[in-house]
């Protein structure tokens, strides 16, 4: 038996051009003469749909290409992900399902038991979990499907869930176990899935096929990375990250043991090139999913904006990226010199609109208003806001996007002007540490210096007023990122993290400044997800609260 | 035996603070002999704590408030409603819980089992559903306990869940049921708390004792409305709206089936007016959490504006607003007028700012970047962005809040300026339909003309270009609002709204408009709560899709 792995990149309810991928994957397939074709969790409508499943008109348009589909399964079996109505009255309306369509009709319908409702997950909001495990017999093989989570309690290890649906399944001793994915990206997440596959492998003896969507859905990036195991848990094939892949494998190669060239053909990267590679595959389809091509930023030679400018290039071309410098009268020569050394080095056109003139303009305006109030964060934000202002302007006059260049450093501690440098269509950096940005900026000059080395060697500063750093209000951040990353993504309390070693006032201001910035954050653009704790829809917090705040 | 109903505003987090006010209540129970006090449901943290509750500090915290009350319930049984570990190794961390504390200790703790996981709720991310069910014995009495949602599924009629928690605890034969609830506002629910009561006690036939939260956690308002029903189904009391309220009852009087004077105390109010203290409510909990006083916002004579500035001024008081005036080339003359006419109704200060020389300076600025481009809606968004940074350069000098005036449906369909009108620290009136507003306005005029009646009556406009009105470019709003609301609060899709009689093309444009600003919206501040569907957390759709889009 031959069996496709369909890795592709849809776009949440484009049922037609999701349709019609398919479909062409399955021409490919039978092209090549495949038995069973395998397409991702949610494949029909793109994950994740979120409360467009709410729409009786969303589950008929699904439905439509489940049977489109089926009518394509004359001689191959497709697997392919779609919700489902609950036909019982009660609990949730759908279930998350795996289509099995053979011989011109839906032969079966499985659904998932492992709901994931935490961090990006709202899984348990729309889906019924499954109480049921079934096969299905295919070609004369007897294969379990899972969806996703299904495979992530091997062995019922997995605290959070109290059923093993692999377990559960496993009781019809299938030969070939099949999982229909859409897990997105972080930083540690292909070795997770990886250890997860061998595990699975590791237990149940066959082998493991694993389909994963690409291409990013917003903020949440899909690295794809699809999986065939052999029953020795080695792995036959891992595809590409961040690109759509068919390919066609033999079984009876797999169950002897044999190897692909394409095993293990990603190399385990550092985080700051794995990084990088998400970045850019989720620049591109935020663009290409909207329709859009053209981005700006404002590059005032800072590393986060350099650094936004360099992915953007690499992601969209020179001939797209135009960046703006806004000079004021606290702009130091070099935030003039690295931004067009960087833009030379780009090939980028790139504007100048000084700010002063304005900014003055709005101090004369507000003098009868303010009188003789001292200066003070009012004239920094001011600034920021300007700029924004100019630059929303240009996208708007040219039909730009706006990328923001806000790093989690900042975000995490409210060190940005609302409507000022927070804005934009996207976060780029937002879900990246200062600490982190060094990397990302050594990774990228490692064989020719793209960015300006004194981009990566001077000290980090706003330059709202005369001689600012942003060492003079916040800790540095070699310090800052770890009390952050604790925090943020291991969700210690301030006890835990004194505990560790770290000053005791100086805990306590941090989170308390991360705390008392969740207004500013639910403001933000939608942040690309490259870590397992992303601000945006993965951390929930109240906005009005008073936990950590003295 | 008597029994105290302790209807209470938490902070959340704000742990001292919220055990002060419980031993407050404590205390004025014990006053009134009361034998048994009950609070509501996650009353130590208040509700909704959201991923703090990822945190063992934060559980930690609400262990050390459960164990001070435990020792002031000496002489008094006490019900709470507070967050527990789950002992066992798989399921999710917590139980959302009500404990049981008398004669200085914990008694009994008991589980949620019904766990809201829709539209704003997130229970299931945290919670685990109890599976066993129990009653407490107090006084002689058996008092069967549930939490909010389990009372919500009554004799199983609710096709979300397939338990019934409250037919479960029954067969123990309880004498009394209690509930602890934290149930949002929205303006069709009191009448729907009081249907769900009756039908329990109609099915049960003992009396019931519901308590809920009061006050505002940001965007989602709590309205109180605490019940006592008799064993026939009457209700006995009902507690004030939006105000904290302690009583206590003697439980012979609720069995021999008398009345207070209190019963139904809240008549059932016309929508405008259940949603203008809905909103006051928003307001003043907003400021008095976030340890604030005062607001600003743009006051431009249209209804939207008006209209804040009066829910503004009742709720913080006519000392802490001050509207800014910003008229521009193209304000009419009413715009000022009216305005100012409104503020000598209030009482208010108010400040004008011409923005004009700001936006000429601007223009130049962006000529040699632009050159002869023609004007659009670049030069619109320009003005309302020089508001926008006016208002805030406000806000940071003098520490006031900028109150955003978008109503619900403008941010529905994106009429209006990200980083501009879309500015503020909390939105007011995005969940009210422009129609909606007049009704409020004209609530607000019962008996005398506070608001100019020709803000009421003028035509909406903009007033971004010379002669500008909103029917320019969108429907007229009694049908637009009548579309909007067949797809954002019915969840109808395009063939099910034309079935209704409007406008094939009409439909599908205003349903792409809602679809192309979730960009738009996905940055807009919290927004007061005060229809089943508001756009904010309960509301979560992709940001890049391609649905409806046609």
């Amino acid at each position: 038996m031959r069996i496709t792995l369909a890795q592709l990149n849809y776009q949440i309810g484009n049922f037609e051009e999701n349709q019609q991928k398919m479909l062409d994957a399955i021409n490919k397939a039978l092209e090549q003469k495949s038995d069973l074709i395998i397409f991702s969790e949610l494949a029909v409508c793109g994950y994740p749909p979120r409360d467009f499943l709410e729409f009786n008109d969303f589950i008929e348009q699904c439905m439509a290409v489940v049977n489109t589909l089926a009518l394509a399964s004359t001689n191959i079996g497709i697997l392919v992900g779609a919700p489902t109505r609950n036909p019982n009255i009660e609990g949730k309306d759908l279930y998350n399902s795996a289509y099995y369509l053979y011989e011109g009709k839906i032969q079966k319908i499985l659904h998932k038991a492992l709901l994931p409702t935490y961090d990006v997950f709202d899984e348990y909001r729309y889906f019924e979990p499954a109480k049921d495990f079934d096969i299905i017999h295919h070609k004369g093989y007897k294969i379990a499907i899972t969806i996703c989570e299904d495979m992530w309690n091997v062995g019922n290890n997995n605290p959070m869930y109290t059923i093993c649906p692999t377990d559960e399944v496993m009781v019809q001793h299938p030969q070939l176990l099949i999982n229909l994915s859409a897990s997105p990206f972080h930083y540690k997440h292909a070795a997770e899935r990886i250890e997860v596959a061998k595990a699975n492998v590791a237990r149940y003896k066959i082998p493991l096929f694993y389909c994963n969507q690409t291409g990013a859905q917003t903020e949440l990036i899909f690295d794809g990375g699809s999986l065939v195991l052999n029953a020795l848990g080695a792995v036959y094939d891992e595809m590409p990250f961040f690109v759509e892949c068919v390919r066609t494998y033999q079984l009876t190669d797999i169950l002897a043991g044999l190897y692909t060239e394409h095993a293990l053909g990603e190399e385990y990267k550092e985080p700051a090139a794995m990084i990088y590679e998400a970045l850019l595959c989720g620049i591109k389809d935020y663009f290409n999913k909207s329709g859009l091509s053209k981005a700006t930023l404002g590059l005032s030679g800072g590393i986060d904006s350099v650094l936004t400018t360099v992915l953007a290039t690499h992601a969209l071309g020179a001939d797209n990226v135009h960046p703006i410098l806004m000079p004021s009268q606290y702009s130091s020569e070099h935030s003039i010199s690295d931004s067009e050394l960087l833009c030379h080095n780009l090939g980028l056109q790139y504007s100048i609109i000084p700010i002063k003139e304005i900014y003055d303009k709005y101090i004369t305006t507000l003098l009868p208003t303010f009188g003789e109030k001292a200066e003070d964060l009012t004239e920094e934000n001011l600034q920021a806001r300007i700029r924004a202002n100019i630059l929303m302007a240009y996208c708007n006059k040219m039909r730009y996007i706006l990328l923001n260049t806000t790093n989690k450093s900042e975000a995490a501690v409210g060190y940005g002007t609302l409507y000022g440098d927070m804005c934009g269509g996207l976060g780029i950096l937002g879900d990246v540490y200062k600490t982190q940005i060094y990397d990302i900026a050594r990774y990228i000059n490692r064989t020719n210096e793209i960015i300006p080395i004194n981009c990566i060697h001077k000290a980090p500063s706003a330059e709202l007023r005369p001689g600012q750093k942003d060492s003079d209000s916040l800790p540095e951040y070699s310090v800052l990122d770890k009390v952050l990353y604790q925090y943020i993504e291991m969700r210690q309390g301030p006890k835990e993290i004194i505990a560790m070693g770290f000053d005791d006032k100086l805990v306590h201001r941090v989170l308390k400044m991360v705390n008392s910035a969740e207004h500013k954050r639910h403001q933000t653009p939608p942040i690309l997800r490259v870590s397992p704790k992303a601000f945006g829809s993965g951390r929930r917090m109240p906005i009005v609260a008073k936990y950590l705040m003295t």
